[in-house]
């Protein structure tokens, strides 16, 4: 009698408790081989044959189109693409995006983006895209997915497999290929020199090894998930790309533990969800050392002002302001490690991840298999 | 001795008990105010002066910028102006759209939307435009305000004061202007004949009618709302232009009951959402008879498979399919008025705003002074 299928699924987790655990612990190594399969680090260029697949310059706009996670790596890649390449960047949840009738500019490339390749409502709007006579092009981790074979040029992530519902290294592996594309659009428009192409090319290139080293942020975060697994209700706040990272972090709770989290920009606190903030209601603020770190570190005294107990992710806690009282009490700063704005979204993916994570956890959540989920939603 | 302040106030909300409740029984008229600003209902047209003001042919794009409501009232319209104009929107909130670097394409008339025209962010973002040398127009409500000064072109809205924090007739003033626009803009871009205008301009006309009897779901209404008032939770669905409704119908009754709602696309919600769904998270799907109602009647089947208790409202309730069991009793359905797909999003706020008014007068809270909440948010 021979009975290995269960113990096999268990030795595939290694040492990690959850494939959600293993995967995001996996991320050094699956954005290290997407990076790869477009940036040329002895060259410190993009690929050739990246390059000699796509003419950037010729591209009006682009038309991304993905739904739930993808949905927010495509939102993060916009700020990227308009800012570093001028080129404007619609971002549209594929079930609304297929039954409007969208005006479409004459030259706009449509991008799906999408881990299995199979996402029912994402393929219906690429094949609508198609038959408008849209160029199209695919971001997807199974290779030989629909999307893949329907799309006219297919950019693969490296992820490997993710058997977790919950995405994390498909995620940040459609992060790794977007940005790449973003400095490959940023030369072919002429928007960056060589010299400032290999700059970002490394910049790229050290991601891996900070997405490592935020892997230490786990002890800290353990330490602060046993009181939000006790919360009803979190609101996570960025701003500029953090925005679209705090609706991530926000729907990775939701999935795994249940909890009623949701993301805001944080300059929208005012405008209605402060209402919210009291001392049940936990604000984890993702809020790396940028041009926005000030009106960011306002927002988190106007919520503290409430009541608030704050969470604050950055790489600069000598920077946070000190409040005083309660809030000064209920404050807990995570320090990230310090990195280059460009990359920021992959870096403080592990820490929103792990927050989620552990969270659940303490809560006794099926964290691999949450209720109510699939892993690819086929059907629409 | 005279004192009169407070009973001043009291009498300016005759029969109501809150500004808010008053403010909502008022959009019959202040919608007309708003039509008639813009439609001329002898000659069934867009009025010459608004025709005269602005040559929607000769712009390639509209960039709506605009902050908490006024936001989702630009996103209701970029469906209209995309689907019957042929015009590509794009719709940011302020507070992001100033600090990125967007990338912004000639030709596109920047519309700052804002009830005060003093929001900070927004009024930031719109000077940023006309640095830029970008054409300029404010949706306004206050047409003396500083909005209305420096863009180059005032829509004004005619809601008259509005005192409660939560918005509700400026909201619909809104829509009532830009869904007027559209009008101009389809016809000015070829897109409709003058037939074709009329039409269009009878039904915008007749929405006030429709918004009156509107009111007339009141009493349904107050039957779901102590339930509603019970919930911590609530979550709102909606496809096409009911999707940024939800969103509102959300803001509302977060911002005036201290519930945490939050709006979803109605496709969206496999992609993670559902995973909060049990018998203590209240779903209510917006769902008129359009062409979207079968795939929205099919969500709702999925919420209650997982024992979510539905609040639907439409027209048609007896398409709402059959539920059984719990679900089937615990499914609520609020019959709106039939309207032309149009004007759908005006005669559906009015539900929505009822929905978040009776319960949070249930609740006992604060209605037209919510807490952390101010009126125009004139900071940043």
């Amino acid at each position: 009698v021979t009975v290995v299928s269960a113990s096999a699924a268990l030795v595939e987790k290694g040492s990690f408790r959850h494939f959600m655990e293993k995967e995001v612990h996996e991320q050094p190594e699956s954005c290290q081989r997407t990076l790869s399969a477009y940036l040329d680090p002895v060259a410190c260029a993009v690929r050739d044959d990246i390059k000699a697949g796509i003419d950037f310059s010729q591209i009006v706009r682009i038309q991304i189109i993905a739904c739930g996670t993808a949905f927010y790596a495509g939102s993060i890649a916009r700020y990227a693409f308009e800012k570093l390449a001028g080129l404007p960047v619609d971002v549209e949840v594929a079930s609304e995006f297929r039954y409007r009738t969208p005006a479409i500019t004459p030259g706009t490339l449509a991008v799906a983006v999408s881990q299995s390749g199979e996402t029912a409502d994402t393929l219906a709007a690429l094949r609508w895209c198609k038959e408008q006579g849209m160029h199209t092009a695919a971001v997807v981790n199974v290779h030989s997915s629909t999307m893949a074979r329907e799309a006219d040029l297919m950019w693969p992530t490296h992820a490997g497999p993710e058997i977790g519902v919950a995405s994390t290294k498909a995620f940040t592996a459609q992060l790794s290929a977007l940005l790449s594309l973003v400095v490959c659009a940023a030369r072919q428009r002429s928007r960056i020199t060589a010299h400032e192409e290999a700059h970002l090319v490394q910049v790229l290139l050290g991601a891996p090894g900070l997405i490592a080293e935020a892997m230490a942020m786990d002890a800290e975060i353990t330490r602060v998930t046993y009181d939000l697994s006790k919360a009803r209700d979190v609101i996570y706040l960025g701003r500029g790309d953090m925005y679209p990272l705090a609706l991530e972090g926000a729907l990775k709770l939701k999935e795994i533990s249940y909890i009623h989290a949701e993301g805001y920009a944080a300059g929208e606190l005012k405008h209605g969800p402060i209402a919210l903030i009291d001392e049940n209601t936990p604000v984890v603020v993702i809020a790396p050392d940028d041009a926005l770190f000030e009106k960011t570190a306002s927002n988190v005294q106007e919520v503290a002002a409430r009541g608030g107990r704050v969470i604050m992710i950055t790489n600069v806690p000598e920077k946070v302001p000190a409040l005083s009282g309660d809030a000064g009490k209920s404050l807990k700063v995570i320090t990230a490690p310090s990195c280059d704005a460009f990359i920021a979204p992959l870096v403080y993916s592990v820490p929103i991840q792990l927050l989620a994570y552990h969270t659940a956890v303490h809560k006794g959540t099926d964290v691999d298999q949450p209720r109510n989920l699939a892993k690819s939603v086929t059907v629409e």
